[in-house]
């Protein structure tokens, strides 16, 4: 979005012709230099210069990578983090509350902490040394995920891969599949799926009329549809993600939602990429994992996290399941291409940070761990009251930690601008997440209690 | 190289002639079914029930990375650990001395392991918490390694990406440069740099018969041109893969030898992926890092880590240089693209460790740093001085903690495999980084001094 602050057609009074054809030419290097000089607020460009500094450079003969070149603008995080900068900039004394990027705010539980910490000291003695890991990750650790989040359905320790986070095996799972897979995704959806597949190729160009990439499949998750697509009308493609618990919209999928993808996915032969980075949100009895669904091992993987579940955002830490009888269409198992590529372009989570995740696991550290999530699950229940007390239509938060407010009518980013500016407070526009997300905003529920308290009565101000 | 050990045409007796061509058809799946068993040493193998289990199995129509199937066997590492437990089978009560994979063996130095201690148990207090950091690292650590490691040449601390570890950065950067990058490797190499660009699509056919991708340079590196590619013979690529000091041959490339590197890049347009994981274990003047080299900073970027450095190969941390000069053809600065890869596909490096580096870098922990990298030089001393007195022509080991022993004539496979039979050593088969490895084995220096001086007194009595 940061780029509808740059004239797109910058008065150029001054310049000679010769600058004047190589700003153009480098239109994209010349917006590239702008894009951090505005991001400071600095709307005072001196073209001349610009342009003379681009008549100087060296450059090397190696050509951009033209999926590079697809992606829209910043991601959209550190987008968001760009406009809280700008706005503390212009008031600076605002106490600003940040209900956007999700980031977690509490302490990790003693235990766990306590772990890290022992094991992190004992680095220095000869016995408690440890260099290179397993590249999949600490066996008991593997055991544990299995043992903890599997426990009710057949998955085996060795189908479980450790990683430093779900984003990063996003990423690795797009390199496995290359180029030529299709993608589905729902619309609106976590922004890390569709700028994977861009980065690999998968994408296509961008169709700015519809917001959309031309070869991704958007499948519109409303609450017309109860937030699950509808299939009959959804092209078949390689991949499926779906995220559930979803980021955004706080939908947990039932049961029976669920059985539909995965009967989808046997249909046309696709893989389902299951996110379930919230699961540890569901209150009622939505499956936490797609393989509590039958059918699912032999079309789908799960890609997880410690990230939201024990307050390891900044720790890094995650998992993927591959289950042995997923199969490529010529019988090959996905588990061995995805164990080569965690070999060979991966070399293991942190072992100070797996220490943690399996102390998490532990009965003490998985009842703290509840309590956490428990904690921002009352934030969510706060903000879901004020918004419903206000009369603005809400989803999600009960089995989420995200609350999805729709503002009908009205552009996200601007419903975003003005609770900025009247409040202070820092949301996410919906449209970040794709053109479904348009006219809501994502508002987080990982804070200090007092400032979703805080939080609570501006936007009671504001919306009263 | 375990392939070998699979017999090509199974002995099929038995088997109804449907069951037989589902094997053939499926031969790959067969094969990957075969790998671990094979790898436990069971070598008896039920090809009935086999093909039985094929026949049954639901494949997906997702087609699979045609890319990923051209990479060669396993992972080298994974293959020789592998190896490792094979022997341990045979022989049980074997004492194993592993000179192989070069993993570090020696503790963290105390104040940098109670840093992060310290910093681990603070996560559970409202102060000492933090969740999600900078994408592109700590600013304190990022400064920390441009005052470090670069003190004597203009990097700034915003050109310095901290990430989980070089392997993983190179992966990264193969990403950002996309399938149609040409590349070019030292002939030998770590395997890292061909198996990533295979799997992004950049390698081309692997052909048999010079055990060498089509599309990717190889640069002989051999003592006849002083480990120093010949240039007038190398063809143009866009990127130049260059390690220094020089994994697996242990050679420090001199200044004369960089300053024609940087000049042959400059002069073709290309990029220098430089990578000095191993530049503190530099004891002449060598340069340490590529940018001590007049125009580099326009045409290379820099790879490095703190694995071998400061005993974090299971801490995890490392880091890129991408200096803002570095232009694609089409003027567009690289490090933009770049900060937005470590932003969408990577979600920073490990808090914890990010704590330990920084510790790493203060006076007092750089200087037990720069004692645990003696400790191993000392034993690189030891195994270039064994060699030498048993007439076996060695090369590296001075500046750099692996030690190159040449065989002519042999085929590196076949002595590893009578080294590890005789004297319970495992070492890297030179052939495992290029045909330019052949009759070649890397013997790592990385041990406790008492296994070194063992191997030592072991290799002393099978040569002499």
């Amino acid at each position: 979005m940061l780029q509808l602050l740059i004239p797109r057609k910058p008065n150029l009074k001054g310049c000679h012709q010769k600058k004047l054809e190589k700003i153009y030419e480098c239109y994209e290097v010349v917006q590239a230099h702008l894009l951090p000089v505005v991001a400071l607020g600095q709307l005072e460009i001196d073209y001349d210069e610009l342009a003379a500094a681009a008549l100087r450079c060296y450059c090397t003969k190696v050509p951009r990578n033209v999926n590079m070149a697809k992606l829209r603008n910043g991601y959209l995080f550190p987008e968001i983090s760009i406009r809280e900068l700008q706005h503390l900039e212009k008031y600076p004394h605002a106490k600003l509350i940040s209900l956007g990027i999700g980031d977690t705010t509490e302490p990790i539980p003693e235990n766990i902490a306590l772990s890290m910490a022992n094991y992190a000291r004992d680095l220095s003695t000869a016995e408690g040394y440890s260099g290179y890991g397993a590249e999949q990750g600490n066996k008991a650790l593997r055991k544990a995920i299995a043992d903890t989040f599997y426990n009710h359905v057949p998955v085996k320790e060795t189908e479980v891969f450790v990683s430093d986070g779900a984003q990063c095996d996003i990423t690795r799972f797009m390199l496995l599949l290359g180029s030529n897979a299709t993608i589905a995704v729902q619309d609106p959806s976590f922004p890390a799926y569709i700028d994977s597949s861009v980065i690999i190729g998968q994408a296509g160009d961008f169709e700015d009329e519809v917001g959309k990439y031309y070869d991704i499949e958007y499948m519109k998750c409303r609450p017309e549809n109860n937030f699950f697509p509808d299939l009959t009308s959804t092209s078949k493609t390689d991949i499926i993600f779906f995220c559930s618990p979803h980021n955004p919209t706080g939908h947990a999928a039932t049961r029976n939602q669920l059985e539909h993808l995965v009967e989808f996915a046997r249909d046309n032969g696709s893989i389902i990429v299951f996110d379930s980075a919230y699961a540890a949100y569901i209150t009622d009895d939505s499956p936490r994992s797609i393989f509590e669904i039958p059918g699912a091992r032999e079309v789908a993987i799960e890609i997880s996290s410690f990230s939201k579940f024990a307050g390891f955002t900044g720790v890094r830490l995650g998992w993927t399941v591959v289950p042995e009888e997923l199969l490529f269409s010529n019988g090959y198992p996905v588990i061995n291409d995805f164990n080569r590529i965690m070999c060979t372009c991966f070399n293991g989570a942190s072992n100070i940070a797996q220490v943690g995740g399996l102390a998490s696991l532990s009965p003490e550290g998985f009842q703290a761990v509840r309590s956490l999530v428990g904690y921002y699950k009352e934030n969510a229940k706060i903000l879901l009251e004020t918004f419903n007390s206000l009369g603005v239509q809400v989803y999600g938060g009960r089995n989420a930690p995200y609350v999805w407010a729709q503002f009908p009518g009205r552009k996200s980013w601007d419903i975003f601008t003005e609770i900025l500016e009247k409040t202070h407070i820092t949301t996410v526009p919906g449209s970040g997440f794709g053109p479904g997300g348009e006219e809501y905003l994502r508002i987080s529920a990982f804070g200090h209690r007092e400032s979703i308290l805080e939080a609570s009565k501006r936007l009671e101000n504001l919306f009263s």
